[in-house]
């Protein structure tokens, strides 16, 4: 089986070909080599059984789309995206990467499969997110509710979905679309999306560091870790596309927490002296933009077809202890 | 007022160009001039208060889109459209016309909305369908309803509304999407759309021809009137778009029926011969293809922001005889 993961040199990207080395194989089928692509040039995982290309191009020129499929990839994880943030700062670039770029890949791979009359027909793994939710939410978003994006990464998303969606439906690959939940804890440098103060209030006090909380203890929010996510890209991969039937777009499992219970769980897993670290400096800006954020979403399909997330936010914290900092508190 | 009509040689773009000449305003301003705009050359309505410039063109193609927005029409509707059938059988055609085209058009009045400071900043009345919801339905689709297409047609109208919406939350226009239920009756020939049939049974009886029935009596659908249909475009371009919020895209008001019941009504009004003109021959591929469809909206937005259909089928019968059989049945 021949693997492409478009976007690789992305977090969850690189976190999913390190699974798939580990892996060796998906579904049974033995992998037999990586195509990995980003607008940077990924790199391999370490120790890989299979041969890994690493491919540097902007999948949404002209042409480029069409070098990607060219060498027929059975699986197709596509992964790229302008985040939330700069999207929403660049009109232009957002559309042009997520929505365009989108459009060009599916288009290249409809090519050939209409050149092989059907024969070359991938899965690919889309990966959209919350964000195609617009408030005002229901307590819970339910599988059937509608996607009135106040982003236009959110738009940008929706499309994907609905391209991906119909595609399929004509038969010219088999989609399957995942809605993350925002991801945490993220690893790395603190940034200042938005969002970030999600990742940064564990991350930066389990490293020993002082981290801002800019809103409330009662902010809920709808969280997966990175483990979960790459758990939910490889089932997605897995799955067997005949039940999910026509509706490919799924809502995945998460975990619905307010951030007092992130504080209460980070206290439970290492203590008084790491929350301490936690500063409370409200910032209006954050307070107004995190209030139209989806709270919980209901995603009875996805864990009828077996995807799975964490269960509390303890596990949350102590997969990040395990996979980023080799089991040691700061 | 400059008002510009994409899509203004089909059936509801005459019916709507023929409002406007009658009304000469929009919301207390008078309409000053109108393009109207079609693939092929749509004709001015008669005894027209105001002149109108008609325009053949594929909106489309490269510059195209520009030209028409280049007199900066102050209120847009955008009518053009590959219809379902077709857009299904020649997918190319459907995605550069439904999708790339409603694209182009935006982009092109976001350049001039960009290049003027934001001072050109028009009211886009666009045209969606109930082909953005997909079987299995609730009983009743509410306006928060998901929308999972099962035609190409329908996945280009839910990408034209996720657009239509972005644009408008950046400023960049002022849009109202608006999903119209099946027109009925519709004038003209029996055509071969799968939906044909709705309309043949009771317009060619009331003209004195057999139609054929190819579904039962039980089939339940969801209507509106040619008339309803352009008095949702005409209040979609003076409601206030304050009242709308974000969400800029409006399940239309209309009338649930079975076949049978539109029977009733025709026999109420038109009595048992014409009745008898209608031929029960069924079709086991129009069964299937209808089985998939809505049968009843609950558009609770839309009614509470004035938009009104017909209350029963004898309404929709009467308004077909007073505006294409000059009151006159046969």
């Amino acid at each position: 089986m021949h693997v492409l993961i478009i976007g690789a040199a992305g977090m969850v990207g690189r976190k999913l070909a390190e699974r798939l080395a580990k892996n060796g194989q998906i579904n049974g089928k033995t992998i037999s080599k990586a195509t990995l692509h980003d607008v940077v040039e990924p790199s391999a995982p370490a120790n890989c059984p299979f041969p890994c290309t690493t491919v540097a191009s902007d999948y949404s020129l002209p042409g480029e789309a069409e070098k990607l499929v060219a060498g027929h990839p059975d699986m197709i994880f596509h992964l790229a995206a302008i985040v939330s943030g700069e999207a929403e700062q660049n009109f232009d670039l957002g559309y042009r990467i997520n929505c365009d770029g989108t459009w060009q890949l599916f288009e290249a791979i409809r090519a050939i499969n209409t050149e092989t009359k059907g024969a070359y027909h991938p899965r690919v793994v889309f990966t959209s997110s919350i964000a195609v939710f617009g408030a005002p939410f229901p307590p819970a978003i339910g599988d059937e509710f509608f996607t009135t994006p106040l982003t236009s990464y959110g738009t940008q998303k929706a499309i994907g979905e609905l391209l991906l969606a119909d595609y399929t439906r004509k038969g010219f690959f088999d989609g399957i679309g995942i809605r993350l939940p925002t991801i945490c804890v993220r690893p790395g440098k603190p940034n200042k999306a938005a969002s970030g103060f999600f990742s940064n209030i564990l991350r930066e006090p389990l490293a020993g560091h002082e981290a801002v909380l800019p809103v409330e203890d009662t902010v809920r929010h709808w969280h997966a870790s990175p483990r979960s996510a790459v758990g939910f890209l490889v089932h997605a991969a897995e799955i067997d596309g005949e039940k999910v039937g026509p509706r490919r777009n799924l809502s995945m499992p998460g975990l619905s927490a307010t951030v007092g219970e992130q504080i209460d769980a980070l206290r439970r897993v290492a203590g008084d002296k790491v929350v301490a670290r936690i500063k409370r400096v409200p910032d209006p800006a954050i307070i107004k933009i995190v209030s139209g954020w989806a709270e919980r979403c209901d995603p009875q399909r996805a864990i009828a077809l077996g995807f799975v997330a964490e269960k509390n936010f303890d596990e949350i914290i102590r997969a990040h202890i395990e996979d980023e900092l080799n089991g040691q508190i700061a």
